[in-house]
């Protein structure tokens, strides 16, 4: 029997395609430049939209034009007609330059891929899938000394490419907007004492990450990548998580499952691949993705000592750190906080240890009698990453995994170790995010995102969800989707998706889908909760577009274009329709939006004075009313 | 062209079946009996679960019982493979011996069924769908000078069937589990000050009624309801919209909306047809519904002058209320705070007024120059509601169409009037609920629900959503489902769903479901974290089959048994693996949870004073660890 052996999602398409249709009619992608890095080419999707037809009151008919709306793009190069995608060419890369322009980085001979990073324990064999050549790829570090995560960096008051891309990126407002002197003024700017301001400067990105407050997980190679921010003053982010497959048919199947989830808005992307073909998985992976790469290297462990967790060992773990540090992933998951102590404490949970890392780690230290590895040896863990610019995020292996275990003192302790831990990793200028979880019911949330912020001093916190109930197995994107929109609000920097077949079975190319629109969802439904400037101009946008008739227009800036179109047209398939003034709800004399249409142009025509009146006189006769009683018998 | 003209679902099968199956698998219906009235039969669904398999410290293999579950259940006879389904005659009607045990009600002629009742204008015309045999039925209203409602009978100190009933369905916990003496003495209780009795008590029931916190929506025309309450110290409700179809092919396919609807959780049903056949398709819903039915009466009276609101009269409208209160609808929907005055601030909206039922009032007003009919007959209306105990369910007819209108002059305006009409409806002992928005962004959320509680002094809240953002239409049962958790968390008493096709198509029958599961997500959650006791009992067995891979359990307690299973499926197939222990998502080796169960082993057999000496011998390194620094140089 077939038996997977792996996380996430099936394509179980033969032959698939890489995706690299305009997300929607009316879409173009639009790039700024930067002003302090002028060659900086930051990427947008312009949605242009309808005019609105406004009668004057003589009749004629006038056009209002709508400006178009700049929406946040992650689906990178795929969506811009402009540029040929060769995935075994991989991505233009965009930061080469500004990372050898530093002049810290040395070029050196790459540790040589061996059978046991594909999972091939055989030496004979290597792995199956079709190999990335390494010919033309240089391996970088810092040189010895150095120190080049952007944290540093930003510590050293430098602005680098990177935040001066994110600054602009992260502005909700076209910069166009603005005069080229105030333009550049706000750009460069000082620090805003004000949360959440208007224009996002490089100097407040700076400041952000030289605080830790925000990290911009950017490996020195993985130079692909348009350098995105996580922070909880920036917009919320989300992570999908994807997979090998059982059976790799093909490179572009790897690197579609990634193309796929940055097409409907991840962020970043986490490869959480077992079994075989890992390491040139991730290889094509990261080379064809332009948003960061996170991954679990214990997985990738455990299957160098053939699954069994107590033959793991601190070299074999570090070694293959060193191979996705050479790779270019951009940030790992490191559950250093599960402490022996700790373990005890969830003998007694209605759901133990649910999580993967946290349950070998666990397993692990009750084998050797021995503290984790990861732990002890956390100090040579910053070296490493800090030469590659590496972010740490520390993993919660010891989440609850029910909603009766929430908040229970395992998770918390675990929590107050990774705030010990971030302090370490800070030390070392070594960029850091919290991972937490996982199953809480509404109430126990808020408590969640303070403790992390005390504990960890305010390291942006990333969670999966979480779930706010147990009872909908099929659903819990929608369980955790509303956690997550929650705890994004309250200040959590990005969401892990939760797609709909979570604890039943493996994603498929629908699922992955659903889990990241849902997740969009939560994170810009906090984005407005948190008055994040600019983040309603969407909605707005749409609302007046859906109040207008204007049906194109609200389909293509809405979150899922297609999905919205189809579902007009199974009701109201005509192609007039879409410029029908009524909708399929009530029809053309019921709606109501038409009859507001002829309220406003009562108002206009008589005036506000005229309501007035009318106001006055009607609030005479209801005094009236109530004085006499006005009771009526009841006749029928 | 057929142009739909109406507002909600098309179940386009050919010939419609009314589902009767069990919702799962080891579901089966049971009733407890009442204490106070010893012939009420109260349903719920009782799930079985298999037992866990324990292995002792010598090997030997011990089964440890796990106690059914008992889900509140409000799918009726449907689900009772004891009781034989015929639309045509209709449900038992539980409740006509206690209405007339009360003596305080009258059989009367009924008002006759004209051709516009059924959308017809034309008098040789009458309804093309089967007609419902009224012969056999009478038609009841209040003695005069009797009020009949269930607030009169609770502050009247009456305890009431429809309250003992009550009691013990929202009591979580079986009351079998209690003493008989002390399961007497637990219901008939004395009040309880604590928020959230463990058991509700019929005097609690009782309390709540009369303190207008609660309703309990139950026309004596609608004998054929199992009792349920609306308000914030219950369960939160969820209520679903059905309607006409564009043909209605068959008695069956409107009835079989609204069993769909009950079958996935929907408390209530709101019957919001219209067009043709509306008075007979309504008949046949209230006929074979176990559920309160709720309608919007102005959409009728709309049909009888031609769609156009400026003919609208209160007699009309009165006519219309009757027409329904002999039928047996047991919420009203009316919009009687669209006050004049509050009209032109929504002139300058983004969205206008988007509720029809206000829209037609606002234009009404405007066209005549005077105030709200509704407003101002509003005495009158409690005269007609208390003589057949109709609940009030106050309109929000000026309710925000976007983030961008939410909480604004006209909505909290509107807000102030309803609570004002409140207090009326309660001198007349009328029962009363308000309804609610609509598109409120997270942080204005609970604004909505303070303002609610403290301008209708404690009326049960009940909100379509609200919306959390504007920007996923094809999604808005999750942008709403997000709002709808969280407002029901803060408080409010029913949840109206919205399907995936929110604002751009007809709901079909996927769509329903969608929408009703969501909702209930939504509902447990808010019940969960409001700490309803006993709320998270599902929660924790469902955890605890998941733990110990007892799949079948899982699927079957959850809320769509058949969605979990056909999910496992596609990724499991093998019967054998609903049995097997690891899941899909990790395969045999790699599954935390049988590493957890190993840690637990561990655990035991070594007994937490080992693992505290552990600890201790870590601490002793740790603090070595943290004093010496542990500095390690970098090399690759």
């Amino acid at each position: 029997m077939n038996m997977p052996n792996r996380p996430s999602p099936t394509f179980d398409e033969n032959k698939v395609k890489i995706t690299t249709d305009p997300i929607s009619p009316n879409s173009k992608k639009i790039y700024e430049s930067g002003i302090l890095h002028k060659d900086l080419r930051i990427p947008f999707r312009e949605v242009s939209l309808a005019s609105t037809q406004v009668t004057e009151k003589n009749g004629d008919i006038r056009m209002e034009e709508n400006e178009p709306v700049r929406i946040y793009d992650t689906s990178g190069p795929y969506t811009d007609p402009d540029i040929t995608i060769d995935v075994r060419k991989g991505l233009d890369p965009i930061r080469q330059p500004w990372i050898l322009g530093r002049g810290d980085v040395e070029d050196y001979t790459g540790r040589a891929v061996r059978p046991e990073d594909n999972g091939y324990r055989n030496h004979d064999q290597m792995g199956e899938l079709e190999r990335f050549d390494r010919s033309k790829r240089l391996i970088y570090r810092a040189k010895s000394g150095a120190n080049v995560s952007q944290m540093h960096y930003a510590r050293q008051g430098m602005i680098t490419q990177e935040m001066e891309y994110i600054a602009i990126r992260e502005t909700q407002k076209r910069l166009s907007l603005f005069e080229d002197a105030e333009r550049e003024a706000r750009l460069k700017g000082n620090s805003f004492g004000a949360h959440l301001p208007e224009v996002i400067t490089a100097e407040f990105v700076r400041e952000e990450i030289a605080r830790g407050r925000a990290i911009i997980p950017n490996n020195i190679n993985h130079p692909e990548t348009e350098p995105m921010i996580i922070g909880r003053n920036f917009l919320v982010k989300i992570n999908a998580n994807i997979g090998n497959s059982a059976i790799s048919s093909s490179i572009e199947e790897e690197v579609e499952k990634m193309v796929w989830s940055i097409r409907w808005g991840s962020d970043t992307v986490m490869d959480l691949s077992t079994g075989k073909n890992i390491h040139e998985t991730r290889e094509w992976i990261i080379r064809n993705s332009p948003v960061p790469i996170g991954t679990v290297p214990i997985y990738q462990a455990l299957e160098k000592v053939d699954g069994k967790p107590e033959e793991l060992t601190w070299e074999i773990y570090r070694d293959t750190i060193i191979e996705q540090c050479e790779q270019g992933v951009d940030y790992f998951t490191i559950h250093a906080g599960v402490l022996l102590r700790y373990i005890p404490h969830t003998a007694k949970r209605v759901t133990g240890i649910v999580s993967r890392g946290g349950a070998i780690l666990a397993k692990w230290c009750l084998a050797h009698h021995q503290e984790n590895f990861l732990y002890t040896n956390f100090e040579e863990l910053c070296e490493i990453l800090k030469a590659y610019d590496v972010s740490f995020s520390l993993g919660d292996g010891l989440r609850p995994g029910s909603s009766a275990d929430a908040n229970d003192a395992a998770q918390f302790g675990e929590l107050e170790t990774l705030g010990e831990l971030t302090k370490k990793a800070w030390s070392h200028d070594v960029q850091t995010m919290i991972e937490g979880p996982g199953h809480v019911p509404m109430h126990l949330i808020k408590e969640n995102m303070e403790k992390q912020l005390k504990e960890c001093d305010e390291a942006p916190f990333y969670t999966l969800g979480p779930l706010t109930t147990d009872i909908a197995p099929g659903y819990d994107h929608i369980t955790s989707g509303i956690g997550a929109a929650m705890i994004g609000w309250y200040g959590c920097a990005m969401l892990c998706y939760v797609t709909p077949k979570e604890h039943l079975g493996l994603p498929d190319r629908e699922d992955v889908k659903q889990g990241v629109i849902t997740y969009k969802i939560s994170a810009h439904a906090a984005d407005v909760a948190k008055g994040h400037p600019g983040a309603r101009v969407r909605d707005d946008a749409l609302s007046k577009a859906r109040y207008e008739f204007r049906w194109e227009d609200q389909f293509n800036l809405s979150l899922d274009p297609e999905t919205a179109l189809k579902y007009h047209d199974s009701t109201l398939p005509a192609e007039g329709h879409k410029q029908a003034h009524f909708c399929s709800m009530c029809g053309p004399k019921f709606c109501s939006m038409k009859i507001t249409q002829d309220v406003r142009d009562y108002a206009e025509e008589h005036g506000m004075e005229d309501l007035d009146a009318i106001k006055a006189g009607m609030d005479e006769m209801s005094e009236t009313f109530k004085s006499t009683g006005h009771e009526i018998d009841h006749t029928t």
